[in-house]
């Protein structure tokens, strides 16, 4: 068996019992098309502009969990750590287009990036329109002066709630690029490590830190990060990490953001919310008001110990769409 | 710092941080009243009977996370695996009791039973009437003939799920009692694990497997179960567990059951999924229809690597209720 006793069976088939595994616990809100790669939401309104999002496997339950009401409307799924081929992504094109275009939405990384460009220009030659955003809500290892090579992590989410509830309410591509786009611009993440996930097929580390040592900023498979150091308490990380973020934002007085609080993979609840009581102190001395807070399990790297924060910046626009009712497998969202 | 590399303060302060951390997520859903020992729901309704859940920290988000509309009225907190004292227990029943009275549910638990007891006592002698249902749905450690001796775990989401609407839905104690017993009993869960967590405090080993061996039917804390193995291939490991809820329950065809499979810490949602997957060939040979299904972190044991499966039975009243929408930090129900 493997070495890191992980809940599996035959490796080949992790994919497709996967994708059955959440089409069955989802079978009124989505169906699944093109042997699983393809995850589409039941009931989609006649003449909706589309919003597609997706990836490679392995930071579940990213991006399958935010199909349904008022989310995406399409979940692509590449095998781990790569991304969906370009016929896949059009075949998920089509399968959405309701003669308004589709919003792509995936994260900004050079082999996505290339796979979702070649889908929307074969869309194109069908007379599909798309436009793209590329989540790139990490702050981590680029600068903030090469802004459009950052990465996208657990920030997403936010883009994706905000994103698919002004899909549900504009009546054309452009609003919707332009929203997506801003929320996109308005969200900073940053991750820390304590201890790497395993590779589900070797049992392998993803990366290596040593013994009471943490990195700040790290990417979500190990890479490279801001600061890497001694464990500290808890309340010198979100204070190191949210100085990063607000800065880079920036945040100032009386702006109001969403905060998403993620757990990595092995990370409890209790630190979660220890976490998020010094969050709170941080920006009620700086007079930034939280409009609402996720805390959870909303994007891993395997059983990675560690956790991410996010801050999206609202404005009325945003706010409004943000929030909307929603109904995904791992993001509702009530007016109760 | 920790051995473990927990993210964590001074650990004097977690309990204090960790409400609230929970009560600064939750600002329109609840309030803290007793130093943070006691989370109540923000407008309770003025003749509802009451619903009061609660236990010793560290099984997070159980059971704070489970306060909310049309789930419990108020959750009490005690420390980390202690009971909450007699005390807490009898103000936090003052805070719910609308002269209604008030529904106790906890886990089975020598500890818990004794301060609930004492606190029940104590409520009568002040005009308050109680009922208690103690959680047992852990058919791991104990057989079915001392079955009101085993111990409560994830399966008692589900009890509060239909309680808390039960709660609002009838209009006596009696009712809610005998709906809540009705929960409980239909109710069973185990659990599997591959890896222990580690205290908060110390950072050491919550139990010990040894390399390569899994437990099932383990308790929350490692208390023996049914089975230690090598470890098996998913689909066996589910295959056993089903097995024994099945015939435990018993389940026979054309029944119906709500499944909940719960993360106990570090297993990741693709693995939650595979299991799922085999679930549900098992139900579907069976005959045995799934009503709902949900699948995330509900009751933790730390950073635990392992999986709790829960079913519980419904008939038409607990499926009515188990259905109503719902609202809590960690269980939304909508009907989206």
């Amino acid at each position: 068996m493997n070495k890191s006793k992980r809940f599996l069976n035959n490796p080949r088939n992790i994919k497709q019992e996967v994708t059955n595994g959440f089409v069955l616990a989802n079978k009124n809100r989505l169906h699944k098309i093109y042997d699983g790669n393809v995850l589409v939401a039941n009931n989609l309104a006649k003449d909706k502009v589309g919003l597609l999002i997706g990836g490679g496997m392995g930071a579940e339950p990213h991006f399958m969990g935010y199909v349904g009401k008022n989310m995406a409307d399409c979940a692509v799924v590449g095998n781990f750590y790569a991304a969906p081929s370009p016929n896949i992504i059009l075949q998920a094109t089509r399968a959405v287009d309701r003669k308004k275009g589709v919003q792509y939405l995936y994260n900004n990384y050079a082999g996505d990036n290339l796979s979702f460009d070649m889908a929307a220009e074969l869309a194109e030659e069908e007379g599909i329109q798309t436009k793209t955003v590329r989540i790139s809500d990490n702050i981590g290892s680029i600068p903030i002066n090469r802004k459009s090579d950052r990465g996208g992590i657990a920030g997403g989410i936010l883009i994706v709630k905000v994103a698919g509830g002004a899909a549900n309410s504009v009546d054309n591509l452009d609003d919707l690029h332009r929203i997506t786009k801003k929320a996109n611009d308005n969200t900073r993440s940053l991750i820390t490590a304590a201890k790497s996930g395993t590779y589900l097929d070797s049992g392998e580390l993803m990366f290596y830190l040593p013994e009471n040592e943490i990195e700040i900023g790290i990417g979500f498979q190990g890479e490279p990060g801001l600061l890497r150091t001694k464990m500290l308490p808890a309340d010198e990380i979100v204070d190191y990490m949210l100085e990063q973020i607000l800065d880079d934002l920036p945040l100032v007085e009386n702006d109001e953001v969403v905060l998403l609080i993620n757990n990595m993979g092995a990370t409890t609840f209790i630190e979660l919310l220890i976490i998020n009581n010094r969050i709170n102190q941080i920006h009620t001395e700086k007079k930034i008001f939280i409009f609402d807070t996720l805390i959870g399990n909303y994007y891993s790297s395997q059983e990675m110990s560690g956790f991410s924060i996010s801050l999206m910046k609202l404005d009325d626009e945003l706010k409004k769409f943000y929030n909307l009712t929603a109904s995904s497998f791992n993001f509702m969202k009530g007016d109760l």
